[in-house]
C-alpha cells in the first residue's frame, strides 16, 4: 500500500521557525493588505494577521508514501491561536499524521501541527490540515468524520468583497510556497489550468482579512480560531466575496467568486467579543 | 561650517553586501514587473533588472555633517554596470563624497560607490548619486558642472506607460528603504504631502523596466547605464509614461506624470546593440 499508516499518531522530528517584522509585512501584502491596513503592512504599530499562523506553524512536510505529487491537493485548513502573533518570533513547532481516510477516489491525509514559542514554552499556534490524494482510495478504510456545517437560515450578517492583484501570487508566494503552478503559464497549463492559480491559502489569508475587519473590529487579538474547505480554484485577479454569519463568538462562513463559485467553504472561525 | 568639506575624495570604509535570489525578486515586484516579465519576477531562468544595481552598490552612508535630514532629498542617480547582475551576489562595496558644490538655496552633496564581486574581485557596479541638502548653501563654493542634456528635435522614439499599484511603495519598501515618508500618511503630511509619496528609487526603477523592453529588447545584458535627476513627487498609484530618444547606444529619456508634470529629467542610457 502506498501511503505509509505507520505514521499515524506518531509525532515527527520537531524542527524550529523563525519569522521577521519583513516576513510578516510581506505576507501581509501577499495576502491583499494595503495602503488601508498599515497596521499590517508595515513596521509602525504593527500587528500580525492571524491566518499567519498557519506559515508560523508550519513543519517540514513528511513523506506521506510513494504517490505522484501532482495528485495532491490542499483540502482543508484549520488553526487556532493561543495568543496574538507578534510581529517577529521564534517557535518549535511538531507535526504529526492524525489520519488517513478512504475516500474512494483519493485519501485524505490530515494533519497537526503545534507551535509553541520558543522563549517562553507557551503553545502559539495549532495547525490542522488535510490534503486530498487522487488516486490513493480505495483501501477499505473509514471514510473519516462527518462535517455537519450550514449557514442560518438568513442572509449573510456581512458580506464583504476584495480584489485580488493579478500580481498576488507573485507577492504571495515570496512568503514561502514556491510551486509553479501559481507563477509559471507552462507548468500551470501542464495541471489543466489556463494560467496560474492562487495559492490557497492565499484565498485563505484574504478570507481572513474579511473576517477580522467586519467581525473582529479589526483587532487580531479577538480572532482566536479559523478553519474552512479549498473547493474551487482561484485566479490572480479575481475578486472573492466573504459572506459572514455571526452566532457570538463562533462565526460561519464562505468566499465566492464573483460568478458564485465557491473557492472557500464550510467556514467556522472564533472571534471573542471586545 | 555644518557640511564636512574634509570628506571630499577619501575613500569610506568598506562593506560587503549580499543579496538573494528572493530580494530580486522583490524588488522586480517592488518597482512593478508583473505576470508579463516573470523572467524578473520568479526563480525560472531568473535574470535582474539592471536598476536593481543601485541597490546592489548601496553603501552605509557617512555623516556629511551637521543638518536636519528632513532638509535632504534624493537629487540624482546614476549607475554604471560592468556586467550583468547575478540574481544572488556578494560584493565589496565602497563609497566616497566626490563633491560639494554650492546651488546658493543648499549644497549639492556628490557621492561615488563601486560594488566589487567579492567572489572574482571583479567591477560589477559603478553607481553615483547626488543629495541636495536645502539650506546649507552659501558658503562660497562652486556652483558645480552644468549639464547640457537637452532632447533631439523630434518626437520621442518611443513612449511606454506603466500604471504603478496603490500599494507600490509598500511593496518596494521591503526592498530596504523604510522610510516613512514613502508608507505613514502623518509623517508624509508633516512633510507637506497630502499622502505618503513613491520612493524616487522605485520610479527609477519602472523607468528602467520601460528602457529595458522598449530598447533592450528586454534583455539586461545589453543595458550599461543609465542617469537622471529627480524632479517632482510621484504617488503611488499614478502612472508613468517614458518618452525615448535613441542615437545608437546612446539613449535619452524623461519620465513623466499623466498631468505631464516631469518627474525624472534629464535621463541617459547606454544600451549595447544585440
Amino acid at each position: 500500500m502506498p501511503l505509509d499508516h505507520s505514521l499515524i499518531g506518531v509525532d515527527g522530528p520537531s524542527h524550529e521557525r523563525t519569522w521577521t517584522a519583513k516576513d510578516t509585512m510581506l505576507y501581509a501584502l501577499g495576502v491583499g493588505a494595503g495602503t488601508s491596513e498599515l497596521e499590517f503592512a508595515t513596521e509602525k504599530g504593527q500587528r500580525v494577521l492571524p491566518t499567519f499562523a498557519v506559515l508560523a506553524a508550519q513543519a517540514p512536510g513528511r513523506r506521506l508514501g510513494d504517490f505522484d505529487p501532482a495528485m495532491l491537493v490542499h483540502a482543508e485548513q484549520a488553526f487556532e491561536l493561543h495568543r496574538e502573533l507578534p510581529p517577529a518570533g521564534s517557535v518549535r513547532t511538531s507535526s504529526k499524521v492524525t489520519g488517513i481516510y478512504d475516500k474512494g477516489s483519493g485519501a485524505l491525509v490530515t494533519t497537526a501541527t503545534t507551535a509553541v514559542d520558543l522563549a517562553t514554552g507557551e503553545p502559539l499556534v495549532t495547525s490542522r490540515s488535510a490534503v486530498f490524494i487522487r488516486g490513493e482510495g480505495g483501501f477499505g478504510g473509514e471514510r473519516g468524520p462527518r462535517d455537519t456545517w450550514a449557514p442560518p437560515d438568513r442572509a449573510p450578517d456581512h458580506k464583504v468583497t476584495y480584489p485580488t492583484l493579478p500580481e498576488q501570487a507573485l507577492i504571495y508566494r515570496l512568503s514561502g510556497d514556491y510551486n509553479p503552478l501559481h507563477s509559471d503559464p507552462e507548468f500551470a497549463a501542464r495541471a489543466g489550468f489556463d494560467r496560474p492559480i492562487l495559492h490557497g491559502l492565499c484565498t485563505y489569508g484574504v478570507t481572513g482579512r474579511a473576517l477580522l475587519h467586519a467581525v473582529a473590529g479589526s483587532d487580531p487579538g479577538r480572532f482566536r480560531a479559523m478553519s474552512g474547505r479549498f473547493t474551487s480554484p482561484v485566479f490572480p485577479g479575481e475578486s472573492l466575496t466573504v459572506s459572514v454569519w455571526v452566532d457570538g463568538a463562533q462565526v460561519l462562513f464562505r468566499t465566492a467568486k464573483d460568478d458564485g463559485t465557491v473557492v472557500l467553504d464550510r467556514g467556522r472561525a472564533t472571534i471573542l467579543p471586545p
